[in-house]
């Protein structure tokens, strides 16, 4: 049992960062205090600290850190020590410049910002290693140690020399020899053979960008580097810390819905003993509906649920605002707590916070934290915060329980990088998230609990699978998908699929496996014009179909719909096949959600996927968590409005205390309820 | 007589880049099936098989390119060889970087994409002479080899040293001393005199960019430099193989529509045996009708045409769609046949397509070809174009019928140059394509055949000329107009007229001549913000008028029209003039399309233009070809329903071998009929 | 008494630039006439005509320069004698790279365009040391030497070594110690913690941006080198010709409005002997009333004449249009008159164009301009201009009048520098300068004369005080600001206010002196979506709110209306509290114009605000001067309609010399009337 095994509470705090407060004890000693009111138990130290850690080379001062560890002991607080590599001294940059990052137009960066560094330069690996070490041997045995936040959220690439030769390298690994590169890349076209790997250069908006492979071969690169260059932070930790788990903090994308695509999250997760994200929604804009908002949300925490397949970490968030959106607008009351809660529902076992205490200058110091520049316990924002801590602790058997889901949406990564990259069909967006979200918001909308798996994932648990707009599809993926099937799966795909291979290789037409599996053979795709639209009937009812519209025949399926218009009109649109034990759907146009609501409809009744003992119009989401001590079920009105939901038996409200009676009962606009 | 000349045939074909299939040889045995099928019998044949033929620096290769000559000499297709210099191998930007282009912020540019060489460079220019060199040698008795297709799609410019140095070198043969270039760039503004040549530095985003003339000759030198290259190229062909025409493919732009603008193509059809261009308009988008896409198309085909007054070829086109445009849309069926026609109705020879079969990978996969990645023969855009060649077939005794115009519309290239960079009027855009074609539309409406011509041409062949927006006009221009009016010409020219000269020299007044010509001085323009309007009345119908309105006063003309409003209201709008034996009109302001149609219809009837035997409704379109076999009538329905045509007499539909009765006859959606 | 003092007439004239037409000597004999016709009293000469002066490096040539100024003197025009130095000759940067600037990405800029010169560069000081102590030295004892136009339009910024070396020195004089600045810049933040003053560098995209602080201290250091730069030119000047007065022509900018914010004018304003700027409003344009811009263009001029709190010139204007406005349109007839005698009624004693005559060629040539590419004093233009030299000769006794105003609203320079950079609430516009002039308008619509301050001025003189949106405030402002309120005065401050100081280091929440004054606390900003509203009721009016409302509490002051929605529903949106002698008004959110209206109206009739004799309807603007002659009326017609004023007495208009009955008078639509 790690460290965080053995904590039995949600955890509740966030990044902390005294290092800009060493001059002010009053603020430092005021810290104390309001953790305490706002029933903190958990805070990120030192993220940005290593000019305070190393204020010149090799001089290293941790008497700040050691008080501030005590400090956090004392109060029972745990802390999760950051390896200060997500920015560096300046001394650094200047002694050693091959520490700073080129960009892609091949122009050395500048000293600033953060996340500026080579992944590569041994430099920067050899400084980075000593810092962490230093960390570990001193508080190794430190009490408050409780886990390792390393650096933060690594994004960004290099393209200088040493990043030039690193890549090399790994295609070198990778392909072997120049010929297969070459046979991979389709590289006679425009004449783009390499006669050495010395020839290849990332791709640049100065030189290629168009060898689609290269693209994905360079973003599975940057990927490796980063990752290659974690595994070098984590190395000291793991040899004098190996009780003490480690997390990097991952990134959620909005108005998406999508993780961070900078980085291959699932090749990551396997690297990192518990998944943790920032998590920062635009609450309250007005381009969207609350509640539509929040099932992206909800698609973001299954995503990071189902990484691990167990509760994750929300490591940073907003008590109010954020200072980086267009537009910054503060959580309304109830706010707060109902997106909490909305994370918790998901699979997340704390609420973490970015940051503690506001900044008083530089580029972050307008954006919300849990201590205003007021430094008063006072205000609305402390209160909601001091509440989501007592709502925590009233909630902590939760800790650990799961989320039991029988139905995958599968969301992939390389897919969603070669859509960006395709120069064909709609060039500007393909809207490959907007997609699967789609689909997952048919299931959410019903209470019904959702993987969104990668594909890496076994997948012989689930009832169904969803894949849509899959391009790219490697043997592997297909083979799994076919098997699935075959052995009882349910599998639902979409237009797009299977265009071509892991290395955006055209297939010449539909894979066999899957028209086997599907009983269908794409001929071509419509790509409308975005006043354009085409549509089918199914039981009865007019459906819309816009952007992409798949020209396909059967070859076993039953037709389910056909097209109304166009020079396609009768063919299919939606068709259904029996393969081996299970089978498949094949959607061949983008619809509205209105089409995937009553399509899902009878397949959920038919699984009889569990249906909740509550009743609650649209708007308000109820969610399921399990564990030993039994199923905790959030309800969480989304909406502006108060509405009405039903219980099939009387349940205790876990927030309250109080026993709600069997029947109707109101909720408030944003009201959050967690019933047993 | 030249190889084409000798072939009877239309040309139908396209890109054939077996260079990507070499380790797939049953591919390559079945494009020869599939070739036959398609009814092809002309292929462009290693525009960018550089690395294939010359994999290693002096080591060449040309086994796969003689099989391939052998296949297609043993199926009668006819071989455009292509030189391969529109992208070049690595191996020789990594030893010879000076053949990397330099862009206009002085960037070395890495190797990578295509037309990334410098034009000047000695060792590019070298290495182009030898493999084009071998290419003749090798090929010149081969009976394949039909045409040369010189390099591809020339473009681009390169900004390095030794662009700077020839760039010095053209202006000071240009100008001899620097003196006479400070008076012509008007350099006293803003003291920018030049000492000398060596001062001078082509326009740059991080330099200059506000000499207009500067500017000017930057794009004169350009073409120059490419051409200059262009006969670098040559020059061993025209030695080994006189007997083989060349060309290269030019490009159109869409919306505009204008040819590709980066090169003075006027300039460059003196050079080329036969004019060839890339036709790419963006058929069922959702912003324009069918009908108004196809008169732009009709636009550019009349440009090329007129480059050298004979037949040209349509050297790339798609059977179904492109890849790059922002929405890529598949032809509806009829629509490659009918677009196909389009060309031919307006002067093209030949069908040609980009191309022969979809690549697997790179970055034009999903780019529309002959042969599908399924490799059949049954798909739709593979019969399609099977249909289209058989087509051709039964059309051949069109191959050089000519294009009888009596109405020529002027667009000057160095104008819209002019144009583009003026500061004044309004900046973003002054729509100068947007109003050429405005005035050629009213012809094309009713069948009148136009040559779109350039300002070296002889006018005094003309009836009409109209040349709209002449905001640059040199001195032989002014001159030649005044000439074609006074020996009994008609012309028709708008606001702007004359305002500069070739330099961009402000005229000091409607020049002389001019005011002779219209018998009208313009005063001042009016530039209208978008939801401005003036407008007059002619006829007892109001016409709007918009965004640029030209005050004048008369000197002898007649007013036809005046303003309705604002200060200069009862002004004149619009003018006529005798003068000599002909007379001049001037419309002082922009229309819309109304009165265009209703202004040109009673001139079209007083000069007696040939109506064709055939009545049509809107959107269907009546064009003629003419040869010693007779005239072709093509008969276009661009509307997406049924209409009715009316013939005069009895006429054979040449793609059927039917015969249509007088009077009124039903044409289908996108129906195409050639009738005589 | 300098030159200018001496001067009885109103200035009018503009650029001159014969330099360009040196070889026209006709054309140099036809400005005489032409000026004379025009009325024109004086011309600025030189402006770009170093290469004329110095063609080759220590060659002068001034022999046109004493023709034209001989011949100036001759007719009695005043020459502002420009220093060149806005643009450079040629052999400058070729033989002296250090002159060129280098751009903030560290591209170092290649010659061309203008004030494109290092302000550090010593080789360029040295340079116009020189050719600056040559003009004073010829020309100190002229006749026509009039006044000193220095360079042109200053503004811009190098990054090169010499400029970061500079920005370095003046850091440590600033902060003496990195601590202190470590301490400002807030560096602890992302471990930006700088060990020397070696290691900071400008702001780049390539490096830093986020360090609001440094982006201060760039902007100031920028404003402290161009005005050093100033100096080291002006050097020789005040030392050979200490009568002469020194202007440089500053800048404002619309649709903002506000002064071009490059430079810190307030700064500037002291090192000049009379402030001169210049205006280009987009008359005519289609996204506003006329009377809508005229308003930001009093706006403007009220600024400058703010500056120094005395009459001011208009250095530049155009007689027509622009040529580099998005769209340029000419002014409609009456217009010329009207703008220039909008100048003149908020304290212009000047109006002068650029440019006296149309060059032929280069950049700015389609410009608007005295002469006309047509050499004529026939046309429009023309006749507008000499319409309004005749006017000014008319005026000529209100030279030097002033404009008694009895309210100041504040623009802060270094207020709007932070809410540009600042990250937080809208972040693309957060609109200062339009609230700004939003409750600037809401005084000038009634004829009530206001003064634009700047932070540094003495605000006791005033009976009210208006500051909007003072996001940074610094201690003195504060102390200032209160010590006014408190002594007597009247103030009103907005939404927030006093959020940091001027290094932008957050408060602790409002400062107490503030809390005092105003007698409310703001607890936080809610910043609203572009659609969403808020509102709140005044004397039984609604009126909306939108952008930003901030949630206060009162502690002592008075609530005059709350809100009417949202959770801070019913809390405080106006208040106003007593303190000391004075009181002070606190509007917590965004309104519309009505409000501000309605909100003044009982403050100005409370303070017995001057009202004109002149009753005038919405969109007729009455503005007042006065000197010794008397009270100058301005009544200006700003609509496209005739409009009815009312005459409390028979007055006299200066243009026509005729008397204007009391009671009604009908004005034609743009008509001016300056009335005593």
């Amino acid at each position: 049992m790690n460290k965080y095994e053995k904590e039995s509470r949600l955890l509740h705090g966030g990044d902390y960062n005294p290092d800009q407060w060493l001059k002010h004890p009053n603020i430092l000693a005021d810290d104390i205090t309001l953790m305490q009111k706002a029933h903190i138990n958990a805070v990120s130290v030192g993220i940005f600290a290593w000019s305070a850690l190393e204020p010149i080379e090799g001089q290293f001062n941790f008497t700040w850190l050691d008080k501030i560890m005590d400090d956090m002991a004392k109060i029972s607080v745990n802390v999760l020590l950051a390896t200060p590599t997500g920015a560096r001294p300046a001394w650094m940059s200047q002694k050693y410049p091959e520490v700073l990052r080129t960009n892609a137009r091949r122009e050395k960066m500048l000293h600033g910002g953060r996340h500026n560094h080579c992944f590569t330069s041994p430099v920067y690996r050899e400084k980075t290693a000593i810092i962490n070490e230093k960390l570990a041997e001193r508080y190794k045995d430190h009490p408050a140690l409780f886990m390792w936040h390393i650096s933060n959220e690594y994004n960004g690439e290099c393209h200088c020399p040493l990043c030039q030769q690193a890549f090399r390298i790994w295609l070198q690994n990778k392909y072997r020899d120049i010929t297969t590169l070459n046979d991979t890349y389709w590289s006679t076209f425009w004449s783009h053979t390499y006669n050495d790997f010395s020839q290849i250069e990332s791709p640049s908006p100065i030189g290629e960008t168009g060898i689609h492979a290269l693209n994905l071969d360079w973003r599975r690169f940057v990927s490796h580097q980063t990752i290659d260059f974690y595994k070098n932070e984590i190395s000291p930790l793991r040899k004098l810390t190996p009780h003490v788990p480690v997390t990097t903090n991952f990134m959620g994308r909005f108005p998406g819905p999508h993780p961070f695509d900078g980085l291959d999250y699932a090749k990551f997760a396997k690297e990192v003993d518990i998944i943790s994200w920032d998590s920062y929604p635009a609450w309250h804009n007005d381009y969207e509906t609350t509640e539509f908002l929040a099932s992206k949300l909800a698609f973001l925490n299954d995503y990071f649920r189902t990484l691990k397949d167990k509760p994750f970490l929300i490591l940073e968030s907003t008590p109010s605002l954020v200072n980086w959106h267009p537009i910054n607008r503060a959580k309304r009351p109830g706010m707060h707590m109902l997106s909490s809660m909305a994370c918790l529902a998901h699979g997340a076992d704390s609420i973490m916070y970015f940051q503690f205490r506001k900044s008083r200058g530089s580029s972050e110091k307008l954006h919300g934290a849990v201590v205003d520049h007021d430094n008063s316990a006072e205000n609305r924002v402390f209160k909601d915060v001091a509440d989501v801590g007592q709502a925590l602790e009233r909630l902590k058997n939760i800790k650990g329980a799961a989320t039991p889901a029988k139905v995958a949406v599968l969301f992939d990564l390389e897919n969603h990088w070669a859509l960006a990259d395709a120069q064909g069909f709609t060039n500007n967006d393909k809207k490959y998230p907007r997609d699967v979200h789609a689909h997952y918001k048919a299931f959410w909308d019903k209470s019904i609990a959702v993987d969104v798996v990668t594909k890496d994932k076994d997948l012989t648990k689930y009832q169904l699978v969803v894949a849509p707009m899959l391009y790219v599809m490697d043997a592997k993926l297909i083979a799994d998908l076919a098997a699935y099937v075959h052995q009882g799966g349910r599998l639902v795909s979409t237009y797009m699929m299977a265009t071509a291979d892991e290395n955006d290789l055209v297939y010449p037409g539909t894979p066999q496996a899957l028209r086997d599996v599907f009983g269908i053979n794409i001929l071509e795709t419509d790509t409308l014009y975005p006043s354009h639209r085409n549509g089918f009937a199914l039981g009865g009812k007019e459906y819309t179909t816009m952007d992409y519209c798949a020209v396909i025949e059967t070859c076993g399926a039953d037709v389910l719909a056909a097209y109304n218009q166009d020079f396609y009109k009768d063919t299919p649109a939606l068709t259904k096949n029996t393969h081996g034990k299970g089978c498949a759907w094949f959607l061949a146009a983008r619809t509205n959600a209105d089409f995937l609501t009553d399509f899902y409809a009878p397949i959920i009744a038919e699984l009889g996927l569990t249906i909740p003992p509550i009743t609650s119009p649209p708007g308000v989401s109820v969610q399921m968590r399990e564990n030993n001590s039994g199923k905790y079920f959030f309800v969480l009105n989304y909406t502006e409005e108060q509405q009405v939901i039903t219980l099939a038996h009387p349940m205790e409200d876990m927030l309250t205390g109080q026993t709600i009676p069997q029947g109707k009962s109101v909720m408030n606009p944003y009201e959050t309820r967690i019933l047993m």
